[in-house]
Protein backbone atom coordinates (compact mmCIF):
# COMPACT_ATOMS: atom_id res chain seq x y z
CA UNK A 1 0.00 0.00 0.00
CA UNK A 2 1.72 2.97 -1.04
CA UNK A 3 1.08 6.43 0.84
CA UNK A 4 1.30 9.81 0.68
CA UNK A 5 2.47 11.87 4.20
CA UNK A 6 2.21 15.47 5.52
CA UNK A 7 4.86 14.52 8.54
CA UNK A 8 5.05 17.66 11.26
CA UNK A 9 7.42 16.95 14.03
CA UNK A 10 7.20 19.58 17.33
CA UNK A 11 9.74 18.91 19.47
CA UNK A 12 8.66 19.83 23.37
CA UNK A 13 11.15 20.49 26.13
CA UNK A 14 14.27 22.05 23.93
CA UNK A 15 13.39 25.49 23.96
CA UNK A 16 12.17 27.70 21.68
CA UNK A 17 13.86 27.00 18.58
CA UNK A 18 13.75 23.45 17.11
CA UNK A 19 15.36 23.66 13.76
CA UNK A 20 18.11 21.55 14.06
CA UNK A 21 15.82 18.56 15.48
CA UNK A 22 13.50 19.06 12.41
CA UNK A 23 17.03 19.10 10.19
CA UNK A 24 17.35 15.52 11.84
CA UNK A 25 14.68 14.54 10.69
CA UNK A 26 15.44 15.46 6.86
CA UNK A 27 18.74 13.74 7.35
CA UNK A 28 16.53 10.41 8.12
CA UNK A 29 14.23 10.88 5.17
CA UNK A 30 17.35 11.01 2.66
CA UNK A 31 18.77 8.14 4.67
CA UNK A 32 15.98 5.97 3.64
CA UNK A 33 15.55 7.01 0.11
CA UNK A 34 12.12 8.37 0.20
CA UNK A 35 11.06 10.91 -2.20
CA UNK A 36 10.12 13.83 0.18
CA UNK A 37 9.79 17.44 0.05
CA UNK A 38 10.05 20.27 2.64
CA UNK A 39 7.78 22.93 3.48
CA UNK A 40 7.18 25.52 5.83
CA UNK A 41 4.99 23.73 8.30
CA UNK A 42 6.19 19.65 7.58
CA UNK A 43 7.26 17.60 4.94
CA UNK A 44 5.22 16.07 2.22
CA UNK A 45 6.51 12.36 1.99
CA UNK A 46 5.76 9.67 -0.58
CA UNK A 47 6.16 5.69 -0.62
CA UNK A 48 5.28 2.54 0.69
CA UNK A 49 3.73 2.17 3.66
CA UNK A 50 5.64 0.52 5.71
CA UNK A 51 9.20 1.97 4.79
CA UNK A 52 7.36 5.48 5.37
CA UNK A 53 6.22 4.64 8.71
CA UNK A 54 9.35 3.09 9.47
CA UNK A 55 11.18 6.75 8.96
CA UNK A 56 8.57 8.39 10.98
CA UNK A 57 9.29 6.06 14.03
CA UNK A 58 13.26 6.78 13.33
CA UNK A 59 12.58 10.59 13.26
CA UNK A 60 11.21 9.86 16.75
CA UNK A 61 13.96 7.92 18.24
CA UNK A 62 16.51 10.16 16.59
CA UNK A 63 14.90 13.08 18.07
CA UNK A 64 14.77 11.88 21.37
CA UNK A 65 18.18 11.07 21.39
CA UNK A 66 19.61 14.22 20.66
CA UNK A 67 17.95 15.32 23.96
CA UNK A 68 14.43 15.92 23.10
CA UNK A 69 12.54 14.70 26.25
CA UNK A 70 9.09 15.05 24.51
CA UNK A 71 7.55 15.58 20.68
CA UNK A 72 4.74 15.71 19.59
CA UNK A 73 3.80 15.17 15.78
CA UNK A 74 1.30 16.26 13.50
CA UNK A 75 0.66 13.59 10.42
CA UNK A 76 -1.64 13.61 7.73
CA UNK A 77 -1.77 10.18 5.50
CA UNK A 78 -3.57 9.40 2.40
CA UNK A 79 -3.77 6.41 0.59
CA UNK A 80 -5.94 5.57 -2.24
CA UNK A 81 -6.89 2.06 -4.44
CA UNK A 82 -9.00 3.82 -7.17
CA UNK A 83 -5.29 4.82 -8.83
CA UNK A 84 -1.55 5.38 -8.39
CA UNK A 85 -1.10 9.34 -7.66
CA UNK A 86 2.28 10.71 -6.92
CA UNK A 87 3.08 14.09 -4.91
CA UNK A 88 3.54 15.98 -8.54
CA UNK A 89 -0.09 14.19 -9.99
CA UNK A 90 -1.80 15.24 -6.71
CA UNK A 91 -0.49 19.29 -7.16
CA UNK A 92 -0.83 19.24 -11.09
CA UNK A 93 -4.69 18.13 -10.61
CA UNK A 94 -5.65 21.18 -8.84
CA UNK A 95 -3.11 23.56 -11.20
CA UNK A 96 -5.56 22.38 -14.12
CA UNK A 97 -8.14 23.68 -12.60
CA UNK A 98 -6.46 27.07 -12.00
CA UNK A 99 -5.27 27.52 -15.08
CA UNK B 1 8.97 3.15 22.75
CA UNK B 2 5.37 3.85 24.02
CA UNK B 3 2.73 6.07 21.99
CA UNK B 4 -0.37 7.80 23.17
CA UNK B 5 -2.03 8.68 19.53
CA UNK B 6 -5.09 10.68 18.12
CA UNK B 7 -6.68 9.23 15.09
CA UNK B 8 -9.16 10.60 13.04
CA UNK B 9 -9.64 8.35 9.59
CA UNK B 10 -11.54 10.19 7.15
CA UNK B 11 -13.09 8.09 3.98
CA UNK B 12 -13.65 9.70 0.92
CA UNK B 13 -15.68 9.06 -2.15
CA UNK B 14 -18.21 7.14 -0.24
CA UNK B 15 -20.62 9.61 0.32
CA UNK B 16 -21.59 12.03 3.55
CA UNK B 17 -22.20 9.52 5.82
CA UNK B 18 -18.83 7.59 7.13
CA UNK B 19 -19.94 6.11 10.66
CA UNK B 20 -20.19 2.70 9.10
CA UNK B 21 -16.02 2.94 8.39
CA UNK B 22 -15.25 4.49 11.83
CA UNK B 23 -17.19 1.74 13.30
CA UNK B 24 -15.11 -0.64 11.45
CA UNK B 25 -12.22 0.82 12.71
CA UNK B 26 -13.08 0.97 16.12
CA UNK B 27 -13.68 -2.91 15.92
CA UNK B 28 -9.52 -3.50 14.23
CA UNK B 29 -8.56 -1.57 17.62
CA UNK B 30 -10.58 -3.35 19.93
CA UNK B 31 -9.32 -6.92 17.82
CA UNK B 32 -6.04 -5.57 18.27
CA UNK B 33 -6.26 -4.96 22.29
CA UNK B 34 -5.02 -1.52 22.21
CA UNK B 35 -6.30 0.69 24.73
CA UNK B 36 -9.12 3.14 22.92
CA UNK B 37 -11.28 5.55 23.66
CA UNK B 38 -13.14 6.98 20.92
CA UNK B 39 -14.24 10.95 20.94
CA UNK B 40 -16.28 13.54 18.90
CA UNK B 41 -13.54 13.84 16.21
CA UNK B 42 -11.29 11.05 16.41
CA UNK B 43 -9.99 7.97 18.93
CA UNK B 44 -7.15 8.05 21.19
CA UNK B 45 -5.03 5.28 21.26
CA UNK B 46 -2.26 4.05 23.94
CA UNK B 47 0.25 1.06 23.01
CA UNK B 48 3.33 0.38 21.63
CA UNK B 49 4.65 1.84 18.57
CA UNK B 50 4.52 -1.06 16.58
CA UNK B 51 1.36 -2.36 17.19
CA UNK B 52 -0.70 1.10 17.42
CA UNK B 53 0.90 1.90 13.85
CA UNK B 54 -0.36 -1.73 12.55
CA UNK B 55 -3.53 -1.26 13.98
CA UNK B 56 -3.69 2.04 11.88
CA UNK B 57 -2.77 0.32 8.62
CA UNK B 58 -5.14 -2.13 9.25
CA UNK B 59 -7.80 0.65 9.63
CA UNK B 60 -6.83 2.03 6.22
CA UNK B 61 -6.66 -1.71 4.83
CA UNK B 62 -10.69 -2.74 6.33
CA UNK B 63 -11.66 0.65 5.08
CA UNK B 64 -10.35 0.36 1.53
CA UNK B 65 -11.79 -3.15 1.35
CA UNK B 66 -15.31 -2.24 2.44
CA UNK B 67 -15.24 0.18 -0.93
CA UNK B 68 -13.44 3.35 0.24
CA UNK B 69 -11.31 4.29 -2.93
CA UNK B 70 -9.72 6.96 -0.97
CA UNK B 71 -8.89 8.04 2.90
CA UNK B 72 -7.06 10.91 4.40
CA UNK B 73 -6.21 10.44 7.99
CA UNK B 74 -5.36 13.02 10.59
CA UNK B 75 -2.75 11.74 13.29
CA UNK B 76 -1.80 13.36 16.41
CA UNK B 77 1.58 11.09 17.89
CA UNK B 78 3.27 11.70 21.51
CA UNK B 79 6.30 9.87 22.51
CA UNK B 80 8.48 10.63 25.61
CA UNK B 81 11.70 9.64 27.60
CA UNK B 82 11.47 11.36 30.38
CA UNK B 83 8.27 9.69 32.14
CA UNK B 84 6.04 6.90 31.39
CA UNK B 85 2.45 8.88 30.56
CA UNK B 86 -0.78 6.97 30.41
CA UNK B 87 -3.81 8.82 28.76
CA UNK B 88 -5.48 9.09 31.81
CA UNK B 89 -2.09 10.58 33.53
CA UNK B 90 -2.29 13.30 30.80
CA UNK B 91 -6.14 14.65 31.65
CA UNK B 92 -5.87 14.49 34.91
CA UNK B 93 -2.84 16.97 35.18
CA UNK B 94 -4.81 19.49 33.55
CA UNK B 95 -7.67 18.92 35.67
CA UNK B 96 -5.62 19.33 38.66
CA UNK B 97 -4.48 22.80 37.09
CA UNK B 98 -8.10 23.35 36.72
CA UNK B 99 -9.13 22.27 40.29
CA UNK C 1 -22.02 28.35 9.86
CA UNK C 2 -21.88 26.09 12.30
CA UNK C 3 -19.21 24.20 13.44
CA UNK C 4 -17.68 20.77 15.35
CA UNK C 5 -13.89 21.43 16.18
CA UNK C 6 -10.78 19.35 17.55
CA UNK C 7 -8.49 21.65 19.23
CA UNK C 8 -4.93 20.85 20.49
CA UNK C 9 -2.83 23.56 21.34
CA UNK C 10 1.15 23.24 22.00
CA UNK C 11 3.02 25.20 23.77
CA UNK C 12 6.95 25.82 22.67
CA UNK C 13 9.40 26.81 24.69
CA UNK C 14 8.20 26.63 28.11
CA UNK C 15 9.75 23.22 29.36
CA UNK C 16 7.99 19.45 28.81
CA UNK C 17 5.04 20.35 31.43
CA UNK C 18 2.20 22.52 29.74
CA UNK C 19 -0.75 21.02 31.23
CA UNK C 20 -1.15 24.82 33.33
CA UNK C 21 -1.84 26.08 29.58
CA UNK C 22 -3.93 23.77 28.75
CA UNK C 23 -5.81 24.24 31.25
CA UNK C 24 -6.13 28.34 31.08
CA UNK C 25 -7.27 27.43 27.36
CA UNK C 26 -10.17 25.27 29.28
CA UNK C 27 -11.06 28.36 30.79
CA UNK C 28 -11.51 30.81 28.12
CA UNK C 29 -13.57 28.16 26.88
CA UNK C 30 -15.72 27.71 29.60
CA UNK C 31 -15.88 31.84 29.68
CA UNK C 32 -16.99 31.87 25.76
CA UNK C 33 -19.72 29.67 27.20
CA UNK C 34 -19.39 27.06 24.43
CA UNK C 35 -19.94 23.93 24.48
CA UNK C 36 -16.49 21.60 25.07
CA UNK C 37 -15.28 18.01 26.34
CA UNK C 38 -11.56 18.02 26.90
CA UNK C 39 -10.03 14.64 25.88
CA UNK C 40 -6.25 12.78 26.00
CA UNK C 41 -5.19 14.76 22.63
CA UNK C 42 -6.95 18.09 22.50
CA UNK C 43 -10.37 19.12 23.08
CA UNK C 44 -13.61 18.87 20.94
CA UNK C 45 -15.76 22.24 20.63
CA UNK C 46 -19.10 22.74 19.16
CA UNK C 47 -20.73 26.26 18.15
CA UNK C 48 -21.11 29.07 15.92
CA UNK C 49 -17.94 29.69 13.70
CA UNK C 50 -17.07 32.95 14.79
CA UNK C 51 -17.38 32.43 18.44
CA UNK C 52 -15.22 29.32 18.59
CA UNK C 53 -12.67 31.01 16.44
CA UNK C 54 -12.94 34.11 18.68
CA UNK C 55 -12.08 31.20 21.63
CA UNK C 56 -8.89 29.67 19.68
CA UNK C 57 -7.26 33.24 19.04
CA UNK C 58 -8.20 33.99 22.64
CA UNK C 59 -6.59 30.73 23.82
CA UNK C 60 -3.15 31.69 21.85
CA UNK C 61 -3.64 35.20 23.30
CA UNK C 62 -3.75 33.93 26.92
CA UNK C 63 -1.01 31.41 26.76
CA UNK C 64 1.79 33.89 25.16
CA UNK C 65 0.65 36.37 27.78
CA UNK C 66 1.50 33.60 30.80
CA UNK C 67 4.91 33.16 28.73
CA UNK C 68 4.75 30.89 26.30
CA UNK C 69 7.01 32.42 23.36
CA UNK C 70 5.45 29.87 20.51
CA UNK C 71 2.31 27.89 19.84
CA UNK C 72 1.66 25.36 17.82
CA UNK C 73 -1.97 24.14 17.38
CA UNK C 74 -3.28 21.96 15.21
CA UNK C 75 -7.00 21.92 14.38
CA UNK C 76 -9.48 19.38 13.07
CA UNK C 77 -12.61 21.57 11.76
CA UNK C 78 -15.77 19.92 9.70
CA UNK C 79 -18.83 22.04 8.76
CA UNK C 80 -21.92 20.51 6.92
CA UNK C 81 -24.82 22.03 4.89
CA UNK C 82 -26.82 18.92 4.95
CA UNK C 83 -28.24 18.51 8.24
CA UNK C 84 -27.62 19.89 11.80
CA UNK C 85 -25.35 17.95 13.55
CA UNK C 86 -24.08 17.65 17.20
CA UNK C 87 -20.98 16.45 19.15
CA UNK C 88 -23.54 13.44 20.66
CA UNK C 89 -25.16 12.85 17.53
CA UNK C 90 -21.80 12.10 15.51
CA UNK C 91 -20.68 9.98 18.28
CA UNK C 92 -24.31 7.96 18.10
CA UNK C 93 -23.77 7.39 15.00
CA UNK C 94 -20.60 5.71 14.87
CA UNK C 95 -21.58 3.58 18.09
CA UNK C 96 -25.16 1.93 16.74
CA UNK C 97 -23.16 0.61 13.56
CA UNK C 98 -20.86 -1.12 16.34
CA UNK C 99 -23.80 -2.16 18.55
CA UNK D 1 -0.93 38.92 16.12
CA UNK D 2 0.65 37.19 13.05
CA UNK D 3 -0.07 33.51 12.17
CA UNK D 4 1.91 31.28 9.64
CA UNK D 5 -1.04 28.41 9.08
CA UNK D 6 -0.99 25.29 7.08
CA UNK D 7 -4.67 24.32 6.15
CA UNK D 8 -5.89 21.02 4.21
CA UNK D 9 -9.44 21.39 3.09
CA UNK D 10 -11.26 18.11 2.70
CA UNK D 11 -14.79 18.36 0.66
CA UNK D 12 -16.83 14.91 1.76
CA UNK D 13 -19.73 13.24 -0.35
CA UNK D 14 -18.49 15.12 -3.51
CA UNK D 15 -16.69 11.81 -4.68
CA UNK D 16 -12.71 10.94 -4.92
CA UNK D 17 -11.82 13.98 -6.90
CA UNK D 18 -11.55 16.75 -4.56
CA UNK D 19 -9.35 19.20 -7.17
CA UNK D 20 -11.74 21.41 -8.38
CA UNK D 21 -12.96 22.38 -4.77
CA UNK D 22 -9.30 23.06 -3.44
CA UNK D 23 -8.76 24.98 -6.13
CA UNK D 24 -11.55 27.36 -5.32
CA UNK D 25 -10.35 27.78 -2.56
CA UNK D 26 -6.61 28.52 -3.67
CA UNK D 27 -8.85 31.56 -5.32
CA UNK D 28 -9.94 32.61 -2.18
CA UNK D 29 -6.45 33.07 -1.15
CA UNK D 30 -5.16 34.60 -3.78
CA UNK D 31 -8.19 37.30 -3.62
CA UNK D 32 -7.25 37.91 0.32
CA UNK D 33 -3.70 38.83 -1.45
CA UNK D 34 -2.99 36.25 1.43
CA UNK D 35 0.81 34.87 1.05
CA UNK D 36 0.23 31.31 0.58
CA UNK D 37 2.21 28.26 -1.35
CA UNK D 38 0.54 25.23 -1.99
CA UNK D 39 2.01 21.67 -1.63
CA UNK D 40 1.25 18.49 -2.40
CA UNK D 41 -0.96 18.08 1.43
CA UNK D 42 -2.04 21.58 1.73
CA UNK D 43 -1.32 24.85 1.69
CA UNK D 44 0.88 27.30 3.98
CA UNK D 45 -0.08 30.91 4.50
CA UNK D 46 1.36 33.75 6.35
CA UNK D 47 -0.59 37.20 7.40
CA UNK D 48 -2.76 38.50 10.54
CA UNK D 49 -4.72 36.36 12.28
CA UNK D 50 -8.51 37.75 11.70
CA UNK D 51 -7.14 37.76 7.73
CA UNK D 52 -6.15 34.53 7.66
CA UNK D 53 -9.29 33.17 9.35
CA UNK D 54 -11.14 34.92 7.71
CA UNK D 55 -10.05 33.81 4.32
CA UNK D 56 -10.73 29.73 5.99
CA UNK D 57 -13.87 30.77 6.52
CA UNK D 58 -14.54 31.76 3.02
CA UNK D 59 -12.94 28.71 1.75
CA UNK D 60 -15.81 26.36 3.67
CA UNK D 61 -18.38 28.89 2.81
CA UNK D 62 -17.33 28.95 -1.46
CA UNK D 63 -16.86 24.60 -0.74
CA UNK D 64 -20.06 24.39 0.56
CA UNK D 65 -21.85 26.66 -2.46
CA UNK D 66 -20.18 24.57 -5.15
CA UNK D 67 -22.17 21.58 -3.29
CA UNK D 68 -20.14 19.51 -1.15
CA UNK D 69 -22.60 18.91 1.47
CA UNK D 70 -19.86 18.34 4.45
CA UNK D 71 -16.27 19.52 4.66
CA UNK D 72 -12.87 18.38 7.45
CA UNK D 73 -10.12 20.27 7.47
CA UNK D 74 -7.29 19.83 9.13
CA UNK D 75 -5.03 23.13 10.16
CA UNK D 76 -1.84 23.85 11.56
CA UNK D 77 -1.52 27.17 13.37
CA UNK D 78 1.81 28.78 14.79
CA UNK D 79 1.98 31.99 16.59
CA UNK D 80 4.72 33.49 18.52
CA UNK D 81 5.59 36.62 20.84
CA UNK D 82 10.03 36.46 20.59
CA UNK D 83 10.55 37.11 17.10
CA UNK D 84 8.82 38.07 13.56
CA UNK D 85 9.16 34.84 11.41
CA UNK D 86 8.14 34.47 7.62
CA UNK D 87 7.60 31.52 5.59
CA UNK D 88 10.86 31.69 4.58
CA UNK D 89 12.50 32.29 7.35
CA UNK D 90 11.24 29.11 8.82
CA UNK D 91 12.34 26.97 5.67
CA UNK D 92 16.06 28.80 6.00
CA UNK D 93 16.65 27.58 9.47
CA UNK D 94 16.34 23.90 9.13
CA UNK D 95 18.27 24.58 5.83
CA UNK D 96 21.13 26.00 7.55
CA UNK D 97 21.38 23.16 9.60
CA UNK D 98 21.66 20.70 7.05
CA UNK D 99 24.24 22.91 5.08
Amino acid sequence: MKVLMDLCVVPIGVGVSVSEYIAACQRVLKEASLKHEMHMYGTNIEGEWDEVMAAVKKCHEVIHKMGAPRISSTIKLGTRTDRNQTMEDKIRSVQQKLA
